[in-house]
């Protein structure tokens, strides 16, 4: 409302509809770009610059990432991906490029972190599969676990890239949701502290999480290779950023105390969010990864299972969805290798909502855990809740039951 | 500005912020369908409807064609394209995808209609090239000739394909610009007509010609099949129309007042536009093909050529670019068949922009007129140039000697 200038249907901005709405210079407004190229500094602190003519639109990170795909790779050709990792990938990466993902399996046992061991077996077993790897794609902050790359792993993942001579694709559109120490470390500060071909070294953001705005569309390449920007920027014809749209952010994110305090308080409301939720989980006994980043919890129901088996995992996610009525992912969708993880947006609801999930959380793993102790006490325990809360009783028998001939929900009946 | 409702940054609009900043169901928002299907159907003056459920988006025309591309084809397969044809399709269609185009060659010699004997000639061409003809590519109203398929050669046309089982991709993004007799008739309207499986008709569709948006990136893909229709939503995640913009054009183009008087006064400024150009040109002894529609005429420079080749064509471009300094397209970055036809945009300049081409060319037409008369007439005619208009006899001289050793532009500069 501040910026009337920023729409071009008000008094203040209509006398640039006509040159916006023909705008069509695959470039991009050049003050779009330099608003993003500030931003993107912003949110990493202001420790780094980024260079506006580096800036290639694209439609979201969905189409950045396909995009970069096909700059990089030729059909057949491969990535390594760590785990657990976006599902999203495997459609947007592989879908109509043709290229391959090789996931780098990474565990439980240390917080899933990015090792040497981890990265050089996936490169063998590319290498074994007759794949020739062309990069390696990290998201940090990580979508699902909520968790950063530190420093360290940081510096041996470019040095492991370069002794490879394989690209580096940075998926960082969570740069902005860092709530807790430690401190976001972007790609592109390591880089000036090692060697390191910058031939190699691309980041892909988007503002449909910092900002919120998924809706807009706005994707963005940021590449240190000069071929790849020229390639991406004719590629960026297939998905352009409505110039419309690059008017509003460009006004918008040249609002400096506006940006700067939107970040400050997207940031503590996301850590007030994780905050309860997490400790919400932990008065029921529902651990999760500590995380200090993201949109999500990664919720370790490892315990729940009836067994160590990814079928014993979608039982428990068929439970959840059906009965309990909670909308989280398994790991399995992630690519997880240890059974058991679920993630958890904590940031996508109202508090109501919150509340309203949280409570149905609850309940499912008090019953739970009533149905763990003798089970003469278990059946007194259903006894009682049976005459008040029929429907939640019918849903702890199906949970501890999911074999018995009971008529349930399609999905369930479909796996009993 | 009579509808601040369509903006997010006014009192009217801003409760949509949120909503529309969020909004990412890539069926699109359901009001921004149904006025786009709503628009289609007036476009055609009202003669057919089209389902809102039908409607896709994609980044612009040329993320459509990409997507149609990716959904009917694989990579080696090739559509059939008649000539002249938009040079973009052969990025458009081919880059990414892996599809090849053969082209189905048009003739001057009967205003470059598409017959059925050129149609069976560019089909058997493709076979004896190993080549699976998947489909049939037409532009109508045409991008570049500006004029339109008769009813009759669209029935042959969907005669043709239903016959081979192959698709037909009806690109329509001039279907607005008809500003003359006869009228526009969309292969929407011929499959109601004769006998034809649905399943393989396709239109592609776009706002950034007949709204004149193309910076907001508004591309349809309309499809009567089913399976192209789900996967095309699909492929849509690559290149949505930003929810800004949705909510923009839902508003735009459900105040029928606005869009009935658009529609006309658009082809009345076409049509007036047209007329004094190419009667303009007609004056100084140039010709180009009759057409009613689009927004380029097809100019016919044949007499000029030093001789009938496209080396030839290349040379009267390079003096028309440089010399003359008209941004014109020479005729075979359409592919088309035969040297000395170019296209001219007549309607992208505001008047004065247009007195000043018509000049260059009437200047250009006039000096070339003087060279044709005997020799010794045209040495006093440029003696007399030569005094007030040194440059354009410069020009002159070049147009009349391009292998002369006089230092020209690097361009011409490379041929000579």
């Amino acid at each position: 409302m501040e910026h009337p200038e920023a729409s071009l249907c008000s008094a203040e901005g209509v006398n640039k509809f006509e040159e916006t709405a023909l705008f069509q210079d695959y470039h991009g407004m050049p003050e779009f770009r330099e608003a993003v190229a500030k931003f993107m500094g912003k949110v990493r602190g202001g420790r780094v610059k980024f260079d506006p003519d580096r800036i290639v639109m694209s439609g979201g990170a969905t189409g950045a990432h396909e995009m970069v795909a096909f700059c990089l790779a030729d059909p057949g050709e491969a990535f390594l991906v760590p785990t657990p990792y976006y599902p999203g990938f495997d459609r947007d990466l592989r879908w109509r490029t043709g290229v391959e993902l090789v996931p780098v399996v990474c565990e439980s046992s240390n917080n899933f972190k990015i090792t040497r061991a981890a990265l050089e077996a996936a490169y063998e077993k590319a290498k074994e599969a007759n794949l020739r790897v062309k990069g390696l794609l990290i998201t940090n902050p990580s979508n699902p676990l909520g968790t950063i790359l530190d420093r360290d792993t940081l510096k041996g993942i470019v040095k492991f890239i370069n002794e490879k001579n394989i690209h580096l694709i940075g998926d960082e559109i969570y740069a902005a949701t860092v709530f807790m120490e430690p401190e976001f470390v972007s790609i592109s500060e390591i880089i000036e502290e090692v060697e390191c071909n910058r031939d190699l070294i691309h980041i892909v953001y988007s503002l449909s999480k910092d900002m919120g705005f998924p809706g807009f569309r706005v994707g963005i390449v940021y590449s240190y290779n000069d071929a790849v920007v020229s390639c991406a920027r004719k590629m960026s014809s297939f998905g352009l950023v409505s110039s419309q749209t690059q008017h509003l952010i460009a006004t918008m994110l040249s609002d400096d105390d506006f940006v700067d305090s939107f970040i400050v308080e997207s940031k503590e409301q996301l850590f007030k969010r994780h905050k309860y939720f997490t400790l919400s989980l932990s008065q029921v006994g529902i651990g999760s990864l500590k995380s200090n980043a993201g949109l999500f919890i990664w919720m370790d129901l490892r315990k729940l299972l009836k067994e160590k088996t990814f079928d014993a995992e979608m039982d428990l996610w068929r439970v959840i969805i059906n009965e309990v009525k909670l909308n989280v992912s398994p790991g399995s969708s992630f690519h997880c290798d240890e059974p058991g993880w679920f993630r958890v947006c904590f940031a996508n609801m109202d508090d109501n909502t919150m509340e309203v999930a949280l409570l149905r959380i609850t309940t499912f793993m008090h019953k739970h855990n009533e149905a763990m102790v003798p089970r003469k006490l278990c059946r007194r325990a259903s006894l009682k809740l049976s005459l008040s809360r029929r429907r939640d009783d019918f849903m702890s028998q199906n949970m501890m039951s999911p074999h018995s001939p009971i008529p349930q929900s399609p999905l369930v009946r479909a796996r009993t």
